[in-house]
């Protein structure tokens, strides 16, 4: 026969549920009316744009980078934090190397390269799947650092609110995630103010701090917040100290994250995509590099010292600015773009979740798109996890820094490591010739041997660096994420073999129907009483085979006395139907009943479908249902175990 | 055809469920082995049993009642602590009238006559269930009263344990719930000692108080902790004293719960059971009596006064006898003997619970009786709102009594005013005849005037106390007890009409079974996928009807060309079937799937039952559950609303 095809495009209407409370309606109006699958589109972005997306998450850790370097160094003492400078050096080198190494993934992997999909493409499974759970983790610490720091910038600028900021974190996690779910998406509008609006008064407070430092065109210096550091020589280069610089290195490392999001997202700059969004990456680097560099060396040179209570960049901002007008301003935007760093999370963790239960090595149903076509069970997963984060860590970001940053540094390892060997696959294509990987075309390309020796040089460095921060930060968190990276890939195979098995179970290829049991003749019906109800489930039963069992426990002969009475008054129908009662001596009555099926299934049809029917009573209201015994549905649950039985609701409504 | 009969009386097996977790080994494990019905039996108790079980309440007030009386005296003044005694006196006086005339009560409800059950065979229903509801209120109160009042009797010997206070209150109910579920019911032997050694060592220390106290016997004079009471004349006589006596009277009336429950358990004592019971009942009353107005002599002469963390009793056990093994005695036995009296709320809760599940005033399932034959339901519900109460009171039973004894006194003015009602009844029964009422059979009595005569002044004296309760509690918490009494009889009612037009619904009676509906031939089978387990389903469907329709609906071309792909490799099969693909642009399969169903259900079929087959994919492990969709679940939920569709489950496990 030829299948009926009905197109049904129009909206879904609201089914009816219960009465009383509708749920689609709460649903409509919380998340908005549903849109429909083929009206997916990616709204390409201009670079103006595309940089306020992208640059949110790795400039708004300008926020935080620079005290995280400072808070190891005072350790040593505040001598000590004169070193902030030159290490906020060697990681501004560091995001240039990554920045241009970066590049080269965009231009050949023009439908989207994160380290996920270029290392399958390159180094298989196993690389693929390690940067992969390194890149989930540390995008559930993009939203849990991201949010605390943004609360921090509100405690910073209203010290009362200080003891609620467990609080507030986790009510900002919740709005993101109702945001995120209504597909509030890379909507480039939303992104933009905020991003400039930060980055311009963050410029600005630099620049008024430079010109006031200097007394250039005349200003008045700036007086140090603290006097100058004791001339009391250099420290002592120990073991320790080298030690605790190496720490406020890998702290600082954290200004490096977010770098690689432009990767995955190339599809949705307006054409030529891969370039638009090369030179995208580079003006992002260059802004994020600024920023970094001026904020440290004013940090440094005002002689600040981190505080708990009040953030390095709220400081500098109060000295330069004497707290007026533009020191709200950069509280208020570093707030807000703390919150759309965070919102980069909600963006990069689903997509990344998708992929990876695409393939099978999560939940399937983490690909599920809900009605406004975001990943919602991604969404609330990363929702969970943060605000968990936030919790244990009492949204404290300066704690939870250890954690953050290596999963990135992991994911650039394999990123340019897989980048290194696509090369290599370059320079064996003959000129002219095209050649199909798994995931990207690759063509011969000249300059092949320099660009793979550029990400060899990368590969190597971010490597370093990753081992500095594993083993600096190690007894601070780092093994927590080790661990977590660890147990996550344990679990992604096992889910994917889990996955395989039953996929190779359901296989019908090589299946034959002779395989498929018969079904026996035999159909019971377990019926506690004669009523009108359990007669329509019996009318049914009767129906379906010549060979129906009502099957009644009788308990007391009071209970048989009334049952016998009633099922002689229906002899037209119950005459063709063996009555099986089961006196029985315990109130469990779901037993014998059990046992009884049990018994018809494997020994009096082995091999063979049996067929229960179970009269079931639906109550007219939800609140009805604490008045009946759930017997129908406790049989249902008890009967799931047995692999050959099949279950038939009766349902009889008031 | 005749019914066939399997008589099962062995001891259930487990039945296997999901492997890794047995749910049953775990209940056999917490709860023991099952009992069988058969083997229910009340053990009958001896006099000196009987009274261990039914003197714990009413003799466990003693713990507290004084103290309530002098808990409000000292609110005028500790001059007016002198007033305890005055006060103690009238409710001794009240505790003797309503021993003797329940004793009336015992003699002509010798099956057990509750307030519920008496006021339902002579007042009707609603006095029954004003009954019923104040009783079940009390018992709630008897729980979370007494074991306050025991943890205090452990904070008062230990006062670190002061702050743990609520959360061992809510243990201590967590360990007299699992006994009770264990089926640990009226044993005497496990009464006997606690009710004796508490009686003893109470006794005691009254005698060695008063011989201390007047010096007899060559003893040194108590000291008095507090120096004698300045004598500054009688206070003025206002109405605001007046007021505070009264409230202080109406908190001694703690002293009368507990009393009644011997009325309900008359089956449990030896032949001739009335006989014994009414003696009983008097000896109790006597015990209860004395200790009382012991304590309370003791306690006002000693001058003690109300302290939070240390109990009237603790104080005068300590001031009398010094605080060595005797004060550890008393404190040891008064904590587990308020425990044992909490326990007879877990006897009287369920008991009453069962009697109006019963008559349909509560859910039905408060009177299934569990494996241990105890009501688990009843029991259940007892503990937690007991231990809610227990929260919201901090575990202060001084701060719960004003709610408590309101309702004992509800039920004391109901069973009194039957009881007159009865007497009249017996008047009237000819000399030699019986007649039998609902709940007892009843004879003429010469004696019935005098009987109803101290029937009405029960009535009437226990009706003016329940007023001052009402009066002068009300602001206190007796409100809380007055709302929730109204709310329950108007539960009762709302339940009882629930379950009466249940009853008509599904009533056998003038119903035929021409009015069960036909069966459509057409059967529905959503299948997502050609697999196994679909075309298992698909086989079973096709034996239901010669009219079998897939459907499936289509979010893609490629999910469209596999999907028929699979479908066309198994034509002996598929060519028997219609085939609907539905092509939808959102994202909620189930919608249209229920759209379709309902559109055959209604416009195709209009009344006919219509088949839904199923296809359920059972994974092997419960944890396998998470990777999985759960649509046929989320179907079969879907589709409870509809009134004529059956769901036939077909499993398919791994």
């Amino acid at each position: 026969m030829e299948p009926d095809i009905v197109r049904k495009m129009s909206s879904p209407t609201p089914p009816k549920r219960f009465e009383g409370f509708n749920y689609t309606a709460l649903k409509r109006f919380l998340f908005g009316e549903p849109f429909p699958t083929s009206k997916e589109h990616h709204e390409r972005l201009d670079k103006i744009r595309a940089l306020a997306v992208f640059a949110s998450d790795p400039i708004s850790s300008n926020a935080y980078a620079t005290e995280a370097i400072m808070s190891i160094l005072v350790l040593i003492g505040s001598a000590a934090l004169s070193l902030t400078m030159p290490i906020a050096l060697g990681i501004a080198a560091l995001i240039l190397l990554i920045v241009f190494s970066y590049t080269q993934t965009i231009m050949h992997y023009p439908g989207g390269g994160g380290a996920y999909i270029v290392a399958r493409d390159n180094l298989g499974t196993l690389p693929s799947l390690l940067a992969g759970a390194a890149l989930l983790t540390d995008y559930v610490l993009t939203v849990s650092v991201s949010v605390s720091a943004g609360v921090r910038a509100i405690t910073s600028a209203f010290p009362a609110v200080h003891d609620y900021r467990v609080l507030l974190a986790v009510l900002a996690i919740g709005l993101i995630t109702w945001a995120n779910l209504r597909g509030i998406r890379e909507s480039g509008t939303i992104f933009a103010f905020p991003t400039y609006a930060f980055v311009g008064g963050v410029a600005l407070v630099i620049i008024i701090g430079l010109v006031r430092y200097f007394g250039l065109f005349g200003a008045a210096p700036l007086v140090s917040s603290a006097p100058p550091v004791a001339a009391g020589g250099q420290p002592v280069v120990s073991l320790a100290y080298t030690w605790l610089i190496l720490r406020a290195f890998a702290a600082g490392c954290t200004a490096l994250t977010g770098i690689e999001a432009i990767s995955d997202g190339v599809q949705a700059f307006k054409k030529p995509e891969a370039r638009n969004a090369a030179i995208t990456m580079m003006v992002m680097g260059g802004m994020a590099m600024s920023l970094f560099i001026g904020i440290t060396f004013l940090a440094t040179h005002l002689h600040l010292v981190p505080r708990a209570e009040d953030s390095i960049l709220s400081q500098m901002t109060r000295t330069v600015t004497g707290g007026g007008f533009l020191y709200y301003w950069v509280q208020a935007f570093t707030t807000l773009i703390l919150i759309l760093a965070a919102n980069t999370g909600f963006q990069d963790f689903p997509r990344l979740g998708s992929f990876l239960a695409r393939d099978g090595f999560l939940p399937r149903w983490i690909q599920n798109r809900g009605d406004r076509l975001v990943f919602n069970y991604g969404i609330l997963l990363l929702a969970f996890v943060a605000s968990v984060l936030v919790i244990i860590f009492r949204a404290d970001e300066i704690k939870m820094l250890p954690l953050y940053a290596l999963g990135v540094m992991i994911s650039f390892t394999i990123s340019q490591t897989s980048m290194a060997k696509l090369m290599s696959k370059v320079g064996q294509v003959p000129p002219g010739e095209t050649v199909q990987t798994k995931a990207t075309t690759i063509h011969y390309e000249a300059g092949w041997r320099w660009k793979q020796a550029l990400s060899v040089i990368g590969a190597f460095t971010t490597g370093v660096v990753l081992l500095i921060l594993i083993v600096t930060k190690f007894t601070h968190g780092a093994w927590i994420v080790i661990l977590a990276v660890t147990l996550l890939i344990w679990g992604f195979r096992a889910i994917r073999g889990h996955y395989d098995r039953v996929a190779e179970a359901l296989s019908t290829r090589n299946f034959s129907l002779d395989n498929v049991l018969d079904i026996a003749d035999v159909v019971i019906i377990p019926m506690a009483d004669v009523h009108r109800g359990t007669l329509r489930a019996l009318k049914y039963a009767c129906r379906l085979s010549n060979d129906v069992r009502a099957v009644s426990v009788i308990t007391s002969e009071e209970n048989k006395e009334r049952f016998m009475r009633r099922w002689n008054r229906f002899p037209e129908l119950t005459e063709h139907v063996k009555l099986v009662l089961i006196e029985y001596d315990f109130r469990d009555i779901l037993e014998p009943l059990v046992a009884y099926i049990q018994h018809v299934n494997e020994v009096e049809c082995p091999h063979q479908m049996t067929t229960i029917v179970v009269p079931e009573f639906v109550p007219s209201s939800i609140w009805a249902h604490f008045l009946h015994n759930q017997t129908a549905n406790i049989l249902r649950f008890r009967l799931r175990g047995y692999k050959d039985i099949v279950v038939i609701d009766v349902p009889y409504h008031l």
